[in-house]
């Protein structure tokens, strides 16, 4: 069987991180995509460290498996060409602050009197209405103001940045869905449809916790650091030898948390429920350290893990790299250079389709305008394989 | 026009958050949601606080617009009325652990060969597969083990949980994203699939920056506080009321803040480049406090927007929810209760459509069970609507 989306050509003028996170998952769903960089130097992700013989493991990392052709759309020649790939294209995704593509003669409107059926998912900082429209932004500026950092961090220190740059990749992962569903659409009958995701916006989509208790309390949550503001136990503990995290969620798993551990708690009225355990949590993690502090965290993974309750390490990357689970989920994968030898490890896919393929092994990422002949020789082939011949 | 899912029948046996994370993106996109929950009590987020008028506010934020009809799967009577659902569904989805299913009798494989077009997605703690499957996990155990604690928090200190739970609600959008695939390659001529979707595999994916950072040194990056790993400056800064951000993400954007600062810096070898101001943050970061804790953070925040320096405030929660640019987008949306009165607040769709209402009012959250009628009367209606009917 065929992949999901092998017969959609993409058409890729987005760079940094979260439109190519877009167009990476809808490659890894079957997509052929085309990114459209600027002649020169390309996405600006080719510069970013760490390189490996002059290569980025950034920039390969979400870009596997894309062709490039470097387009100069203020150039008459290279508006040519991708006037020629538009007509071809069933999805352009544009990651410009909001009046680029308008100016370039490229906007929605424009496009969607034109090309009908085509899908155009644009994401920028803060969407393309609003008073703030046209104000830059960066990962780091949308998890300050859209609420995350807020209620990350240690208890009563300053707030801290969320390690993964989930300003970018939410927005990423919203512009695909709303990809995926305009594409549904047209192919039930619908026209082509504007997709316009913010940064800012897909930060707010994460809070349904924060915001629950806002709503009701109108007291905003603060930082908790390694603990869930509303369960208990729930949080990191000391072993002898550093900390591991214990997710007690109900009644029944702290009563058999207390059983292993040989601590008598379960029926104490300070500890029997979770709203009791809240309010005693920093006496309940004293307890269970005391206990905890004896032996190493995996001796203590492997008790609870045989009772059922919810442990776990905390890793590091390196850890996680070769943690028997994530690769045999083949979520750790080979990206290969130009001579299919193994250059860089990167995330694999987390979309786990019973039909599509899901190699260990990754084609290249592009070189800049790497495979402009390649392009070019398909669009003078003419309509066999195009948009309109599939309609 | 109609909302791109409006003909698609979602039947969700999902509770908590991840699998409800994803069924309300499929209910924003136009699907009808129908939760099949446990007879008595329901989906667990029905007792999660806060609560407003016995209600809860968790429950409401994630669960508005879905239908709910209880169902005991194990009773003679209640499977044939779950036989009837999935006759008219075009995607079954589950969170049980691995195995469940099977002994219910609704496997995948059974579901396959009865509904051959039926969608199935799947979401649990390490997936359907590997030596872990069978295992309990938490959004904090999958944070933890899937290596994002290890990057967050501050240097040199433990580290912290992500504030928000992107263990359970990172998985519930890769989960959306299969199920959009999946509907699209049946609405190809496909059959239905699988969607198997693992939290820890769904971390794993959200870590592009670190992960390559570990192919290329073998070093496993550390917590950076509220800096990026690898861009200076970009992080937080004090002023004389608190911290606000700036992200000064190349060379003339640290030449402009420079000069708004009036910090005769740009040239200076040892903050010209990106990489040296890396390796100088630290004397850079006390530079430009020692200027911007004269002022407090909006004096800095308006002056380095107008020369066009991303920057922005820390906002908590209660700030996040006035915010004029996401209440232009629509992204704090009024709750109603069964009489249509607000509730709560909640956060809006992300996924902005050219065609999709986008209303600031959504319908409640279901009662437990208080679809019941509606729902048998329409699989008495015969098939005029249901899914066979439509292919």
């Amino acid at each position: 069987m065929k992949p999901p989306l092998s017969d959609i050509v993409v058409l890729d003028l987005t760079h940094v991180l979260a439109g190519p996170y877009a167009s990476m998952t809808l490659r890894d769903l079957g997509a052929r995509v085309i990114k459209v960089e600027r002649p020169g130097t390309g996405d600006d992700t080719r510069a970013f460290p760490p390189f490996k013989k002059g290569e980025s493991a950034y920039f390969a990392a979400i870009n596997h498996g894309k062709e490039s052709i470097a387009l100069d759309l203020r150039g008459e020649e290279d508006r040519l060409v991708f006037d020629q790939l538009l007509a071809r294209a069933h999805v352009v995704l544009e990651n410009f602050r909001p009046g680029v593509m308008e100016r370039l003669g490229y906007g929605w409107e424009a496009l969607h009197t034109r090309f009908p059926k085509l899908v155009y998912g644009a994401v920028s900082g803060f969407g393309h209405t609003g008073p703030d429209r046209l104000r830059p932004a960066y990962d780091m500026v949308v998890q300050a103001r859209g609420g995350v950092m807020s209620i990350t961090g240690e208890r009563d220190r300053d707030p801290v940045r969320v390690g993964a740059s989930i300003g970018d990749i939410a927005a990423g992962m919203f512009l695909c869905q709303g990809v995926l569903a305009a594409l549904y659409a047209v192919q039930m009958g619908a026209d082509g449809q504007k997709v316009d995701i913010a940064m800012l916006d897909s930060q707010l989509a994460l809070l349904e916790h924060a915001i629950a208790i806002t709503s009701v309390t109108g007291e905003p949550p603060r930082p908790s650091g390694a603990r869930h503001p509303s369960i208990t136990p729930f949080e990191t503990f000391h072993a002898a030898d550093g900390l591991f995290v214990i997710a007690a969620g109900n009644d029944a798993l702290f009563a058999t948390l207390c059983q292993a551990l040989r601590l008598p708690l379960a029926q104490d009225p300070r500890f029997a429920t979770n709203l009791a355990r809240c309010e005693n949590a920093r006496l309940l993690k004293r307890l269970i350290e005391a206990v905890t502090l004896d032996n190493p965290a995996q001796h203590w993974i492997d008790l609870l893990q045989r009772v059922g309750v919810p442990t776990g390490a905390i890793q590091n990357i390196a850890e996680v790299m070769q943690d028997p689970q994530i690769l045999a989920r083949n979520m750790v994968v080979d990206v290969c250079d130009a001579e299919c030898e193994t250059q860089f490890k990167a995330a694999g896919n987390p979309v786990k389709l019973s039909t599509l393929p899901d190699s260990p092994v990754r084609a290249p990422a592009p070189k800049l305008d790497g495979n402009r002949a390649d392009i070019l020789r398909w669009l003078s082939e003419g309509s066999a394989e195009n948009r309109d011949a599939s309609e």
